[in-house]
C-alpha cells in the first residue's frame, strides 16, 4: 500500500491529511502554527507529527510517495518562499529543508493555488483540466490550472486574480497599494465597501442594518427580496463577471469555481457572475460554466496530497 | 540523423521548415494556400510538398520526428479546428487528416501561440520558461507559454491577448463584436485611430500626415522628436502596458516579447510600454522583461518544429 500526506499551512493552524495512493483520505487532523522567531518551528512541527502519525498507522518510510505542502505565499517551481508574512518567514528553501527533517520527498506550493488544485480533483472542478479557482474571502485569491497543473509563473506568482484591475477610475488603495483591484469590490470586505456606497446613495427601503453589514446579511437580502441589497449583489456581480471575462480571453477555462466564505451565499451568487460574464466574455469562452466549490477547508490538503500524486 | 518539419499555415502563404532533431533550420520553402472549395486542398498540398521534400533529401519515414503545424484558429489539445474564416475551414480534424495523409506525426497549434513557443525557444525570449509573446499587427495575437509549455485553454482559445478589455468606457465596437479591447488601441490599425483623434483635437505643430498616418509614420515621427507623435505614443503604451500588467497578474511571465508589423519601430516602442506596465503591474511582477521579437515571419516554423521535438 503506497500512502502521501497533504498539509495546508495558515497562519493559526496547520492542516493534515494522510492520504492513500488512489486519493482517498485515510485521517485528518490538525496542529497549531507557530510563527513565533520567525517561524522557525514550522517545517520541524510537520515533521514530527507525520512522523508520529506514521508510527501510529505503522507505515514505513518507502510507502510514502511524498508529502504535498501548500503555504501562504508565492512558492517558486523549486520551492522556494521569499517571504511569507503570515507565517514570519523570510527566504526559506522549504522543499530541501522538509525533505531533510522526513527524509521523504516533498512538493510545496501556494495555498490558494493548491485548494485550486484539490478543487479539480476532488471538488467542483472535478474531471476539468482547464479550470480558475476564484476564493472570495477577507481578500480575493485564485488559482489556475492549465492542462491539469497549477500555473506557478515565473515568480511563483500566478493567479493573483485578487489584483486583476477592473476599474481604473477608483480611488481608494487596495492593500497591495494599486487602485482598482478585484478585491476591492468582490471580497468580503469588498462587498461591505460598495454596500456601504450604495447604502448611502439610496432612498429606498431596506431591511439592511449599515452597521452590521457583511457579505452574508447582504446575500440573505437579497434572497429575501430586498431591493438595496440586490442592488449591491448586482455591482458585485458586475465587476467579478468583468474580472472573470478577462481571466477567461487569456486562460479559456472549461469551468470557474467559487469558493471562500462569500460562496456560502449559495447558488444565488453564480446567477449574479454569470449574467455580467456572458455579456462581457470573448466568444470562445462564453460556454464556460460557474459551480460553487465543494471542498471548503478540505482542498488545501486535497491539493497538497495532488501535487505529491502527479509528480 | 533525425529531422522534422515546422509548417506555419497562412491565409495567402504556408511556409514550411525542415529541421534536425537539435533545432537547426536545414531548408525553408514556402507554397501557395488554395483556400477555395473550403481549403479542401491545404493538408494535400502539405503533404505532397513534404513527400517531395523527403526524396529531394533522400531523408525516410523513419528519420521523421513529426510535423508540427500552427494555423490561423483556435486548435483544441486534439489538434481539432472548429471552424477558420481565413483558410475556409469548418470543423475539421486537422491532426488526424494530415497524420492519414502522410502516415506521419503531427502536433497542430494556434498560429499565434507557436510562433511565442518559437520565440521562446529560438527568439527573444530564449531559455524563458514563462514567457507572454504580444504580436502587434493587423490585429493583436499573442501566446502565453507557463512551464515551456503553450496554454493552450479548453476551447484552444488560450493567449487571446487583444481582447483583453483595457477601456470600459470606449463606444466604438471590436471586431469581436464587443468594446475596449486592446486590440482597439495598440494594434496598427488601432494606432491609427487613436492617432487621428489626437491629431483632430490636437492645435499643436506636427509632421504627421493625417492622410497617411500609419504605426510606422507615427514611430518615425516620435524618433524625429514630434510632440503629437510622442503623445499618440503616450496614449498606445498606456493601454499597452495597462494590459500587460493584467496578464502578468494572472500568469506570471519572466518576459514579454513585442513582435509583429509594429515592433519595427524597435526599441523606441518598449520605453512606452515599460513605464506604464511598471506603474500599474503587482509587486510580484514589477521586474518582468520587455524584449523585441528577433524570428521575424520565422517565428512559427520554429514554434511549430519545437512542439513536435518537445511531445
Amino acid at each position: 500500500m503506497n500512502y502521501c500526506f497533504g498539509v495546508d499551512v495558515g497562519g493559526t493552524g496547520i492542516k493534515l491529511g494522510l492520504f492513500d495512493a488512489g486519493g482517498t483520505l485515510l485521517d485528518q487532523w490538525e496542529i497549531k502554527t507557530h510563527v513565533e522567531n520567525e517561524g522557525i518551528a514550522i517545517l520541524p512541527d510537520i515533521a514530527k507529527t507525520i512522523a508520529d502519525k506514521m508510527i501510529e498507522k505503522k507505515i514505513c518510510k518507502e510507502e510514502i510517495v511524498g508529502i504535498g505542502v501548500g503555504v501562504p505565499a508565492p512558492v517558486t517551481e523549486e520551492g522556494i518562499v521569499n517571504g511569507s508574512a503570515n507565517l514570519g518567514w523570510s527566504y526559506k528553501e522549504v522543499k530541501k529543508e522538509l525533505e531533510a527533517l522526513t527524509g521523504l520527498s516533498a512538493v510545496i506550493g501556494n495555498d490558494a493555488n493548491v485548494a485550486a488544485l484539490g478543487e479539480m480533483w476532488k471538488g467542483g472542478g472535478k474531471s476539468q483540466k482547464n479550470m480558475v479557482m476564484v476564493t472570495l474571502g477577507t481578500g480575493v485569491g485564485g488559482g489556475i490550472i492549465v492542462g491539469g497543473r497549477i500555473l506557478i509563473g515565473a515568480h511563483g506568482a500566478g493567479g493573483e486574480i485578487g489584483h486583476l484591475k477592473v476599474d481604473y477610475e477608483e480611488l481608494e488603495l487596495c492593500g497591495c497599494g494599486k487602485q482598482g483591484c478585484l478585491e476591492q469590490y468582490t471580497s468580503a470586505t469588498g462587498i461591505v465597501r460598495i454596500g456601504k456606497q450604495i447604502l448611502h446613495a439610496e432612498k429606498a427601503h431596506t431591511i439592511l442594518d449599515p452597521e452590521q453589514l457583511s457579505a452574508k446579511s447582504i446575500f440573505d437580502a437579497v434572497k429575501a427580496g430586498d431591493e438595496v441589497a440586490i442592488k449591491i449583489a448586482i455591482k458585485f456581480g458586475d465587476y467579478l463577471g468583468k474580472g472573470l471575462s478577462d481571466i477567461a480571453t487569456l486562460v479559456d477555462p472549461a469551468v470557474f469555481v467559487i469558493g471562500g466564505g462569500v460562496s456560502k451565499a449559495g447558488e444565488v451568487l453564480l446567477r449574479y457572475i454569470e449574467g455580467p460574464f456572458r455579456e462581457h466574455a470573448f466568444f470562445a469562452n462564453v460556454d464556460a460554466k460557474f459551480v460553487l466549490a465543494t471542498l471548503g477547508n478540505d482542498a488545501g490538503i486535497y491539493g497538497s496530497a495532488k501535487m505529491v500524486l502527479e509528480d
